[in-house]
C-alpha cells in the first residue's frame, strides 16, 4: 500500500449504537494485521483534545464484538468547535505520532472530521454508526439492523396485552428525522398504521384507517410512531384525538424509549461492522481520505464524507406500499 | 376425591400477565386426567355474562404454554359489579352445567369471585396472575419472574448507553403500589438507587446518594423508580429536580411501559403456573371452595381468598440491605 | 393486472424456517387486497395430494408474523414425485377452483413445482425459504438472517465458558452443502477459524493456525465447523487430530443442531417474508410462471424457476479476507 | 464483628456458571462497605498456588453483574490436590495478607476447601455455583435458573420444527446424576415426557407413553433426557430404539451442550448471587467458618460445608406428579 500511515487513531463520537465496539476491533486488528500501530481515542473529540489516548494491540478487543455501547466512550464536544479546540487536538495527535483517524459515528461527527481534515490536512476517514439509518451512502448505518430486532421484539410483547384486551397502541420508536426504524420495524411487528416524517397522513387518515381496521374484523391494534413524525405534536396527543374521535377504543401510548440504543449486536451488524472496519484501515493505507464506508447493494464502498453529511438517505417506498397490504 | 363437580370452568381477568396460558393449559389438562369436562370464559367476567364459552379437551390447549398473554382474552367487566349482571352470569354457568370456577387474575378478580361465590354459593379458586407481586398468600405471582426478566435485559440495553456517555438514567418500572419489580430488578440490574413506595428516600438522600456514587467514581448512575413511588411527583419532576441541583449530571428518563407485561414466560412461570393451575382443580375436586392456591416457601399451598384479598404482600427488608451494600 | 387467477393456493415444502408464516400471512394479504381468494395447502405436496385445504382471508392470518415454524406445517412427498401422485394433486386443486400456487421452500420443492407446471402448465410462483442460503437469484433466503442471530448468540454463550476456562471449542453449525451460516456467524461470533465445504483448509493448516493463535496470546480459542465441511469426516474426529497433536488443549465439540431452524423471526426476515410474499401474488396477477421471487442488491427480483434451481449460490470471497484479518 | 479479618480473598472454582460474576462483585463490594481489602484470585485453586492475585476495590467489579461465565476464570487443580500445593497456596495468602476464603463453586471445591481449612485452619465460606442444581443445602445453586430459561427457549425453538413436521425430537439436556434440569425444563417446555437419573422409567414405559401420546391427537413429542439418565445407554440408542419399535416416527437427537452454562443470568439469578455474596463476606466477619450460604425456603441460610458436600438434593415428586398430569 502507498501511504506513510504508521499509526491510526480510532474513535466513537456521537449516540452509541451496537456494532461501534466491533467496529473498533476490526479497526485495531486490521491496524495489527497491516503491521501498523493503533491507538483508541477515548470520548470522542473531547478525549483528542485533553489526550485521552491508549495503545491497542490486537489482544486489547478480545471479547467486545459482542458487546453494546463503546469501549471507547463518546461525547459530545462543544471545544471541537472552536479553532482553539481542534489545535490541541492536533497537538496531541502530533506528539502521539497517530498519522490518521478512523470516525465511528453519524453526520455531526463527519463533519467534525471534514473540518479537521481541512485545517490540518489530516487524513480521516468515516464509519456511519447509528441507530437511526439517515446517512446517505449506506444502506444500513451500524446498529440499525440491531435496533429494529429490539423494537419488534419489544412490540412483540406489547400485542399480547393488546390482543389479550382489544386495546389500540401507539408505540413510538426512534429514528429523530427518519422513519427507517418506524416503517421496517413497524412492517415486521404487524402495525396496522406507520406514521413516519417523510409521509404526512393527516389525522383524517389515520381515523378512517383505524375504523376500517375495526370493521375488518381487528380486535387490537398497534400504530408505530416515528419520533420525528408531527402529525400530532407527540404521541400523547394523537391518543387525547382518537379517544375523543373513536370513544369505542382503550387506548395506550408507549414510548420505547433509550433501550433502543443498546444491546448486543446482530449478526448482521457484527459482521458489517468487521467489513467497514476492515476497509476504513486500506483505504487509510492506500492513501486516500475522506471517505465514509459504506453497503451500497451489499458491496462495501466508498462514498465523498461530504456527500454523505450533505446527502439525503430516502425511505424506500415499495415498503410503504408493502406496508399497505400486510396490514389489510 | 369427595366432590360432585363434573365441569370447571375457567377465565383470566384483570391485567394480562406472562404464565397465564401455562396457567390455563394446566387447568384443562388437569381436568382431562380427572376425567372430568372444561370451559373456556372469554373476557373474564364480561364473558360470562355474554355466554362466551368454548369446551376445552387437552388438545385444544397444545402449544401455548411459551406464549405470552392469554388466549381466553381478558376484560374489566363493570356488568359484573351489579347483581343482574351477575344473575345472568350464574344462568350461563348454570345452563351450560358448570359446577365451578377456577380465577386467574389478581385481586379485583378475586373479590369479584368472593361476592359472586356468596350470591349462589358457587365453589370458587383463584390463581395469581399479575406482574406486580402483590398479593398475599404467595411469594411469587405468575408473570413476575418474567417481568423482572424483561425489566433487567431492557436496562441492560440502557446500561450500554448510560456508560458509554457517562449519563444518569431515571428508569420507571411497573408494580402499581408495590415496590417488588423496582427492587429486585434494581438489584438484577446494578442499579445505584432504587426508589420504591414502601421506603420514601426523600429528595435530600437522594442527591446525597448520588453525589457519593459520583465521587466513589462511578461513571455513570442508574435509578430505578417504582410507579408507585411518590418521592418526586413523577419521574420527570425528579429529573428537573435533580439536573437542578447537580448540573455535572446529563439526566434521561427511560419509562419501560407495557412491554413489562408481555412476552414469553419465564421456565420459572411456566413451572409454577403449572403446579397452581393442577392444584386448583385438584382443590375443587376435594370439595373446597374460595382458597388461592400460591407458593409459599417453595411449596404449593391454599390460603383463604378474603385472606388473598385483604392481606399485604411485604417487600423483604433483606433485599434492601443487600442493594445498599452492592451498589456502593 | 392481466390474468384470469381468481384463487391462489398457498403451501411450504421441506424443511422449514423462521419467516415461513410471515409469507404465508404476505401471501394471503395480498390476494385479499387484490380481491382474489387464497387457499392453504397443508403438509406441501403431500397435502396436495390429499386435499388437505383451507380458506384463508385476511384475519386467519392474524398474530403469526412473529412466530416460527409453519402453521400449514410441512412435509417430504413420495407420492408427488410420481405421475399419480400429481394427478391427484391437479385435480384436487381443480375441484378447488385454485388457479396459481405460490410454494415457499428450497430447490427440491421448486423442482417439484417445475414438473408440476410443466405437465399441467399450472402457474407456479416460488419463494425462497430455508436457513441454508443455498439459493441461486436471492442474496437472503428466509430464516437465514434469523438463524445467523440463532447461531451468534448461541455461540456467545459457548464463548463464555470457553474463556472462563481457556478451552478450545468446535463448534458445528447448519448449512447443508454450503458454508453460509457458518462464514458469517464465525465472523460474527468473533471465531478464531471457520471451516467450510467452499474451501479446502486442510489439517495442516489448522493446527498451524490454532498454533499461532495460542502464540498470539488468545487463552481460548472457538473454531466454526459448518456440517457440510469434509476436513475432518465430523467434528468428533477433528477433536481427536487436535488433542493428538496439541496435547495442550482442552477440546470440547458442540453441535448447534436443530433450534437453528425454529424461533421468532428477525426483522428482516420479516419484512423480507412481507416483501416476497406480496411480490409473488402479484407476479402471479400480472400472468407470469415460473419464476422465484428474491433478494438482489436489496431489491425484489425475478428470477426463472429453473435458474433457481440449477445456479450456485457463491460464498463472498471478501468475507472470507474479513475473517482472516478480524481473527488476527 | 468480632473477627480480626482485614482482607479477603475471592474464588471461582470448576465448571463456570452464570451469576458467577455478580456473586464475585457482591463479595468485593461487601468487603468495601465494611471496609476490609478484597483479593481476587484467578484460576481457582490453581491460580492460588502460582499467586495470580489482584486486588479488587468496588469500582473493578463495575458492569459485571450481567455477564457470563467468570473473570476470574476458573480451572482444575490436580496440584491442589497434594499437600505441598495447598502449601504453596497457603504460604501465597500469608504473604499478601488475605486472612479467609469466599469459594464459588460446586462440591469438588468445597471439598478442596475444607481439607485446606483443616490442614491451616483457615476460614473459609462457600457460594454453590453450578447450572446442575445438585448442592444439598440450597434450593437454587447460581445458575440453575439461568440454565432453565436458556434450555426452554432453545426448546420452543426445536418445538417450531418438531410441530411443523410432526417430529419426534429426543432432546438431551445436562444436569450431571441429577434430573433438575430435565424435569424443570420439562415442564417448562411441555415436554411429553422427561427421563431423569431419579426414576427409571424403563424402555417399555417409554414406547407405552409415547403409542398413548400420538393415540391421543398429538402430532409431535418432545422427550427431554438428562445427561444422566441410564435408560439407553445415550440418546442416539433411544433413538435407534424408538424408531425400530415405532417406525411410523421421524425421530431426531439434539444435545443441547455447552450454551447451557452460559449467557447473560437471569434477575433471579443476579439477585440470589447478590444476596449469598454479602451473606459470605458477613458470615466471615462473624467469625465463622466452613459455612456453605444458601437459599432455603427463600431465606438465605448457612450449612455446614460438610453437610453440603456430603448431602443430596432430592427431587421434587409434586413435579413429576405435576408432569404427568399437564403432558396427558
Amino acid at each position: 500500500m502507498s501511504s506513510n500511515i504508521k499509526k491510526i487513531g480510532v474513535l466513537t463520537s456521537g449516540g452509541d449504537s451496537p456494532g461501534m465496539n466491533a467496529a473498533i476491533r476490526a479497526v485495531v486488528r486490521a491496524c495489527a494485521y497491516h503491521n501498523i500501530e493503533c491507538t483508541g481515542i477515548y470520548r470522542g473529540y473531547q478525549g483528542m483534545i485533553e489526550g485521552d489516548f491508549k495503545e491497542m494491540g490486537a489482544r486489547s478487543v478480545n471479547n467486545i464484538i459482542n458487546k453494546g455501547g463503546t469501549i471507547l466512550k463518546s461525547a459530545r464536544s462543544k471545544e471541537f468547535m472552536t479553532p482553539e479546540g481542534r489545535k490541541k487536538a492536533h497537538e496531541n495527535l502530533v506528539s502521539n505520532n497517530i498519522d490518521a483517524l478512523v470516525i465511528i459515528g453519524g453526520n455531526g461527527s463527519f463533519t467534525g472530521g471534514l473540518i479537521f481534515n481541512e485545517e490540518y490536512n489530516f487524513p480521516v476517514i468515516g464509519i456511519p454508526g447509528t441507530i437511526d439509518n439517515d446517512i446517505y451512502g449506506t444502506s444500513h448505518t451500524l446498529g440499525y439492523d440491531t435496533a429494529l430486532n429490539t423494537v419488534v421484539e419489544a412490540i412483540d410483547k406489547i400485542r399480547d396485552t393488546a390482543s389479550s384486551h382489544n386495546r389500540l397502541f401507539f408505540v413510538e420508536v426512534m429514528g429523530r428525522d427518519a422513519g427507517h426504524i418506524a416503517l421496517n420495524a413497524g412492517i415486521g411487528a404487524g402495525a396496522e398504521e406507520i406514521l413516519i416524517p417523510e409521509e404526512d397522513m393527516g389525522l383524517d387518515r389515520l381515523l378512517d384507517s383505524l375504523r376500517k381496521s375495526k370493521a375488518s374484523g381487528k380486535s387490537s391494534s398497534l400504530v408505530i410512531v416515528a419520533e420525528g413524525d408531527k402529525i400530532g405534536k407527540n404521541v400523547f396527543e394523537l391518543k387525547d384525538y382518537v379517544e375523543e374521535n373513536m370513544p369505542e377504543y382503550d387506548v395506550r401510548v408507549s414510548i420505547l424509549g433509550h433501550m433502543q440504543r443498546g444491546g448486543s449486536p446482530s449478526c448482521f451488524d457484527r459482521v458489517l461492522a468487521s467489513r467497514l472496519g476492515v476497509k476504513a484501515v486500506e483505504t487509510l493505507l492506500e492513501g486516500k481520505s475522506n471517505y465514509m464506508v459504506g453497503l451500497i447493494k451489499d458491496e462495501v464502498e466508498l462514498t465523498p464524507l461530504d456527500m454523505a453529511v450533505k446527502g439525503k438517505s430516502h425511505i424506500d417506498k415499495e415498503l410503504i406500499k408493502v406496508s399497505d397490504i400486510v396490514s389489510i
